[in-house]
């Protein structure tokens, strides 16, 4: 699991039938001072995020289709809190 | 589940059986602006996908798997969609 | 299996239910001299471990499931020991 | 699945019984155009691949698996093809 | 499976009781030639590996499972062989 931020959310016509009506975010994975570090990637929302969020994704196939309830959805990365604070 | 731009195809005439008639695409990932980020790699496509498109790559073997509806694919990554838009 | 140092813990309370009460850690990778090496990650906690502990982390969804006996926890990685010392 | 170069080979005396008579690779990454990429590690060959030549590698345990009818085998990585051309 | 040098052991009195009696070692992946490359992380002895020694080490869990011998065992890295030389 990562700490990221919601950059905005794809718009796709064409793709299979299965991710019909689900919302594809693009995530910036952040480091624990909330800078960008590595490669933006997609994810699917469970919990309302918005633009700007700062998220928690989980990106391992097995724990996307747990959450999903779902145990064959081709899916591998879900965004599955919103973020308040850092403790340190 | 990333977002990648189709650069190519590869011909291989020695192969293994399973992967006789499947179309491998060279995929370069992007990040939310378009821009290449990290290392290009193969997928089969599944969505009909050309030269040049901005596509939806999944590259998690059960997912893969599961969308060619084959649980003994030897496979990782495909292409699952075409990207018209990124809404922010 | 990695190094890591804990850097902090995350205060999330917009998540999903299966995560409630559980201590969630941000994690700083370390090379074998104790210098920081790629990229922050969350792990979740099994040994009490405190921030700035130099920690061994398992970073496999079925390992970390196994651990946390919960065979559909969405879990990817845990903290699984406390490090005293490298020998060389 | 990525292209690859085929560097060489590892000589192993002292390795698991499971691995006896099997060819250990050293294979480069490749980019579309044929440039290294990334990082070298080692892939099982089954097409009679040779140093020097440029092949497909898949490196996902199930697949790896698959394809060389073993569902135990503890492998990770395998050459499946030896690549011709990229067309564009 | 990758090319790796062992660099040392970590010593770690709280951790969880799967790990007692186990060796971990902190490994450095090696390019073709020898030299370092990526980062370090941690792995199981199966050969009886020094400090110093090239090795092979498998980095996925059923795999690393598979050679303990242990389907549950959380583990995901294992040495599974000492390399003695490159062929060209």
């Amino acid at each position: 699991m990562i700490l990221a931020r919601v950059l905005g959310n794809v718009v796709s016509t064409v793709k299979l039938p299965v991710f019909q009506g689900m919302k594809i975010m693009i995530v910036q994975p952040l480091d624990g001072e909330g800078n960008p570090q590595g490669q933006t990637f997609l994810a699917f929302d469970t919990v309302q995020a918005g633009v700007g969020d700062v998220v928690l994704v989980i990106d391992e196939g097995n724990s996307a289709r747990t959450i999903l309830r779902n145990p064959q959805a081709p899916i591998r990365a879900v965004v599955v809190g919103i973020v308040d604070d850092i403790e340190r």
